[in-house]
């Protein structure tokens, strides 16, 4: 591995971050938007691997980056792919990255193209300093996260174990701070439960309701006792279970037909009081109590997991006090996101820029947030890698 | 009005029935089966007038025929069309009228061209004996009953009335008899009213489900009370209405998302403790309780009615006596039928065949019940046209 941080002009991560922007790399599709961070990354010595899985229109774009042989390893994770832009009303083009008023504009701006700019440009500013002796840098780059990453990160893993690439910390670069940078660290994610419940009854004439059996009016005892169930009362680390029925589906345009089926539909947003398999032997259960004639599929997206909370996380916290004057919270809420595969193979936390605009028309962040967040990476990666109160550049 | 029955062979309820059935008038086409009737009456004397309403793809053939001018005016109701078909498994063809083992097979057997027949062939017999000066016989047929009805016997009786044609009561043929003849005389019917109530939510993701308001969470309680609350417990002669949800949609794919709205249909039958105007009230004061956005449709399509109780019921009831043997019941459940608009011009009343298989993959009628029918039929206009205890043929 080459290194050659004398030659390289440092980056600027505003500027970094517009390169990506404009490229419309809406999942799956690419567009050229990891070339440009692997040459980056090649030309700061990362050895890079590509690792495209799946094939015709599942064909996913990955690739993993190391720079470094030593302990401790530290891995950064994230996606370069993005959600539509969606609806009207974007005050500039989604794809143009334009800056106007110190906020850069564009969709990935916060969620996590700004994230990946900001860890791009503080390694590029430790690598004059740093001793490649006392530990390695590796980025785990996938382009299917807000897709069904079926061929993103959790492939790369399996590549990464097989390759004996598993870092020693993980961190993701998703926006995990509602409002201010600084505000929230995510050690953990609930786990979710996607449920389909077609109640069964007799199909029948609305004259005659003594001679079918409508399923609507079973469904009635069950679906209050769905919504207003307490899966339990949260635990040091998690808020409370949360049970969503996100689909009640009959079908029936016929006015004077009682219908013989409805289709439910549910997702549980669980915590580590529960596992997948425990929700569906407690949805099963709790069904038949009500229901004689059902059935039920389970799928389960991800297990509720707590990382091991070590020297990394205290870190974290500790530069991000130092810069941004923020005691961050450690949290589990929100939603899924990939550290959901990581937390199988090594420690992984979240942090990232301010996620209030992600998934939204005019997604922003702030050129001072993009600025402190790769001054919290670069100060993090040396207390990591450069040995502590190691904090000139 | 010409009376020529010395010129008529007695047609055979039999025969006259499976040429009715030979045609397959499915609602709202005719093939030709009212013109066997109009053939039929005006050879027996009656003055047929065309009645078609509605055009294109609503076109509706009716007709309205009357022999004598004096009172009482009895008239029969009777729809020409059938339901389709339906599925596989018909004996014989469902339009192929046959016989086999004293039955006779076919879509509209019971439901109610058998009626029909049961009916012109009782007014033939009478017609030898029958002292016209004593009263009036007419048919109010409509090829519209199964469908809408939109332009069947609710626009003849206009125009009835308009022609000073209104009887002093109207016996409708539908198939009133659960399961042996001469069980039940329908003597009034529920009310029908469809409901479509959208309860609106606010739409979010599902691991934020305090930043979103699930309408299928609101809908649980609203829910178990239309489904357990008692409209009323019936009366003297109508059973407990009854409310049937009949559909439930949200047409939510999307497994992270709550959704903004969810619609409910129901249907109420109710009875004459109610009108569709009270229970539209009822539903909007309920519904209120429960959820603070909605919106409510209602469509009434008919008013519960009791007929007046007169001679013309209590004379059926005897000669229904004399020739089953059974007291016939006197009863408002079941669906609707054309009587909801006749009760708004004259007392009517419903007796015909065995309905156990109308609407039914193979349809039938026993012939002893379509001559059985015959006879009662007779029976009653010879009470009411010929004078009490005139029997004879
Ligand atoms: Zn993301
Ligand atoms: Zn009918």
């Amino acid at each position: 591995m080459g290194y050659s941080s004398g030659s390289i002009d440092d980056n600027d991560v505003v500027e970094f971050a517009q390169a990506l922007l404009k490229k419309a790399s809406v999942t799956p599709a690419d567009e050229g938007v990891q070339g440009i961070l692997i040459s980056q990354l090649e030309r700061m010595g990362f050895s890079v691997t590509l690792l495209p899985f799946g094939s015709g229109e599942k064909k996913t774009l990955n690739f993993f980056a190391r720079l470094g042989e030593h302990s401790p390893h530290i891995c950064f994770a994230g996606h370069t792919d993005v959600v539509p832009p969606g609806g009207e009303g974007w005050v500039h083009a989604p794809f143009s990255g334009v800056v106007e008023k110190d906020i850069l504009y564009g969709r990935g701006a916060c969620d996590m193209k700004g994230g990946i700019a900001a860890f791009v440009c503080a390694v590029e500013k430790i690598l004059k300093t740093w001793d490649r002796r006392k530990g390695s840098i590796s980025f785990l780059i996938t382009g299917d996260e807000e897709g069904t990453g079926e061929f993103g990160t959790k492939c790369v893993l399996e590549w990464m174990k097989a390759q004996n690439q598993i870092p020693d910390f993980c961190l993701v670069g998703e926006p995990t701070n509602p409002n201010i940078l600084g505000e929230t660290i995510k050690i953990g994610r609930r786990g979710s439960l996607n449920a389909r419940v077609v109640i069964k009854g007799v199909q029948g004439h609305v004259a005659y309701p003594h001679r079918a059996d409508n399923p609507l009016h079973k469904l009635a005892s069950l679906l209050n006792f769905l919504v207003t169930h307490e899966l339990d009362k949260g635990n040091e680390w998690f808020e409370p279970s949360s049970l969503q029925v996100t689909s009640i589906d009959t079908g029936n345009d016929v006015t004077n037909l009682i219908p013989g089926e409805v289709e439910i539909r549910l997702n549980i947003r669980f915590n580590t009081e529960h596992t997948g398999q425990s929700l569906k032997t407690w949805l099963n259960e709790s069904i038949e109590r009500f229901i004689p004639h059902y059935s039920l599929e389970v799928a389960i997206s991800g297990e509720a997991f707590l990382t091991p909370l070590g020297v990394e996380v205290s870190e974290l916290q500790k530069v991000i006090l130092e810069q941004t004057g923020r005691n961050a919270r450690l949290d589990t809420g929100g939603g899924t996101s990939d550290a959901r595969f990581i937390t199988h193979y090594c420690p992984v936390a979240e942090f990232g820029l301010v996620g209030q605009t992600m998934h939204k028309v005019n997604e922003q962040v702030q050129l001072s947030d993009l600025r402190g967040l790769e001054t919290i990476y670069r100060l993090f990666l040396q207390k990591m890698l450069c040995g502590a109160g190691h904090e000139t550049v």
